[in-house]
């Protein structure tokens, strides 16, 4: 690795847009570049391929590709799939007690809290285990006879943690109460069969998947009701109004197809690099692992470093030229500790020393090598200037209390 | 012109995405493609591209850049603006009027009626004349202590009345009430100067300009009150949450960039252009202008044939190689007269009639020519198949009584 070396590890924030997209998506904007609602030759091209796309993306969720509804993004799929569906129960008059956890990514935790304090509902944020994981039993527990919506997410975007998606969805089908996930970070990444997660609703993003930013979608199975959380010229019949970003969606089908190609492969090609990094990082003294060892994304690795921040980590890695995060990139420039490190029970003190890198397919062996080697480098510097870590000696690890050990595994120290 | 001739007469719906833009927009799918938020050197450069496009924008509108929030486009703009701050107005106990016009675009009209219906507040929709235009002193007699909000639009995307935005805009400040334009029509071609205008808020979208689709913006004046209506990270300060969509904004401001740099030079040619096809069009018997003959959109010309459906008219120009238009884009699957035409007055049937055409950057005299050849040919054509038209010779104008023209200007019969 040279001075120039450039190493993205923050795929979990976004993805480059593949070659084979972009060169998908070249032909819709100069070319076939019309309005999908128009009715002359040009507007039906779009529509054709809009309906293409619709399809591709349908296949990649085993579902008709009448219940695929495109959207601007992971963001607003979130938002229209509770907004939508429990505005409607409202105004019927239904029930009015929705689920989550307390580490769903913001865009589902902040569209709640919204729907808490502003227009009457309650809400049960469930907890998670030390590793990250909500138990199906914890969800049963909190379904009243006023529940009319459980938002759980697939796989956490900060600590990989995969939930047990298929299984909350038997209870919730079996309790007739509707159930979305937040797919955004597997999608393309795991297996996301709408009839194995048994899930009503389920929203994906474009760019984690190698796709362009700005489109996203939204699952919603036949049947289920859910209202327009916008308002225009009815487009996706009826549910989401604007003009179809139409090379969007076709880069972001393309992307899909890409991914789905070669799903298991790359994911356990990712799965080997992780594992070297984990074993590799946690050789630092006084270094634990975030989420659990096993069940998380093959991609991502979350690491916590006693006496350091995250943050300084983060930049000293970026002066080395390797990408990487404290957490959600949306959270980035936030002072407050992640809530999903506070709510696997990290103290702030350590939820702030938090270093996610997660790798994509640009990730070689030897990129997972040198970003070891740059990690031990930088954290050492660190600790060297950390006001925190006055009179503790790595070397024989003191300062390092067993009883600070749960919140990770595999501390190595 | 030969037999593979395609005119595009459609650019109200959207336009081909300009070569240069697609050009400024490529480093940033697959080069610079950071998420803006990160805090590592991607996500930097990723930010400084944000900073320099919103710079850009902000310039075309004579605003500061902080005045300038990404959307997802026209549609999530407009819903923004109006469902932003009269919400925020209703928490503070503020009051509960909304002044309108009854042609505006459907995201508009639609966020309204939402808020009328189910949201408690009152509206008036205010009328226009029989050429599109409300009058200023309808919009001061609208107005009730309980006013919170004026939405009107720059022009029309339909007729392409232009309405006098700059003097709604003194009145609205006059009496201390928030004003909304969409200027979706407008921004990239008309001036669009916030202060000349004396906006509070401006609507634009960045594939009406031939820049890419799913990217737009509202301009927000510094103090003006508005919450955000989506919820997420917190992204563009809070007020709209969802990654950036880097590439689609790089495009809008240079789309923008070059928009501005010839601004009045095309808007010249392009009405010297609509100027030739309106007279040449109106020559047809029995023909129209929807919309005034002056004071329009300088490439929108929209006109009704008498006896017969516009959408026969769309269809088979477009077998001909010319794409139009009846009227909006989002409406054109919709059985039900334009609620524009509607308004100026026009009975069912001659609403039915309605076809626009939108000259761009494209349009030759040649198009032009060979599009009112076109015209002439096919209004005869479906004329003749016309059940509606029995017994009427047109030759000699019968049926073509005279208390019809009123909606029009210049017809030739």
């Amino acid at each position: 690795m040279n001075a120039d070396t450039r190493i993205y590890l923050d795929h979990a924030a976004t993805t480059p847009v593949d070659k084979r997209v972009l060169k998908a998506m070249l032909p819709f904007f100069t070319k076939t570049f019309g309005n999908s609602a128009s009715m002359h030759s040009f507007g039906l091209e779009a529509e054709k391929a809009l309906d293409e796309a619709r399809e591709k993306l349908a296949q990649a969720l085993s579902c008709t590709k009448e219940e695929v509804f495109f959207t601007s993004g992971g963001t607003e799929s979130d938002n229209l799939a509770i907004l939508g569906t429990v505005r409607r129960f409202k105004r019927e008059g239904k029930g009015k007690h929705i689920i989550t956890t307390q580490i769903e990514h913001h865009a589902v935790l902040h569209a709640i809290q919204h729907l808490e304090r502003k227009e009457g509902f309650s809400v049960t944020y469930l907890p998670v285990s030390k590793d990250g994981f909500v138990s199906v039993s914890s969800v049963e527990n909190a379904i009243t006879p006023e529940t009319i919506l459980i938002s759980i997410m697939h796989a956490n975007n900060e600590i990989g943690s995969i939930q047990p998606i298929k299984q909350i969805g038997e209870l919730a089908r079996r309790k007739s109460i509707l159930f979305h996930t937040d797919a955004v970070q597997t999608f393309g990444k795991l297996s996301t069969n709408v009839n194995d997660l048994n899930v009503d609703l389920l929203s994906a993003s474009s760019h984690k998947l190698y796709g362009p930013k700005g489109v996203g979608l939204l699952f919603v199975r036949k049947g289920t009701p859910i209202e327009s959380i916008n308002f225009g010229g009815g487009h996706e019949r009826g549910l989401r109004s604007g003009t179809e970003n139409i090379s969007g969606i076709v880069g972001f089908a393309e992307a899909s197809r890409l991914a789905q190609e070669n799903l298991e492969k790359e994911a356990e090609r990712e799965k080997r690099l992780r594992d070297k990094l984990i074993h590799g990082v946690l050789k630092v003294e006084g270094s634990w692992l975030n989420g659990s060892r096993e069940n998380r994304l093959p991609n991502n690795a979350n690491f916590g470093f006693d006496f350091i921040e995250g943050e300084g980590i983060v930049l000293y890695l970026s002066d080395r030229g390797i990408a990487a995060s404290t957490g959600s990139a949306c959270s980035s420039h936030d002072l407050k500790p992640s809530h999903v490190l506070t709510a696997i029970g990290l103290p702030p003190e350590k939820a702030h020393s938090s270093l996610r890198l997660t790798l994509g397919r640009s990730t070689k062996p030897k990129h997972v090598s040198y970003t070891i080697e740059k990690i031990i480098e930088v954290v050492a510097k660190l600790r060297e200037l950390s006001p925190l870590k006055k009179g503790v000696e790595f070397k024989t690890s003191a300062g390092w209390k067993e009883d600070e050990h749960e919140h990770g595994v595999e501390c190595k120290h």
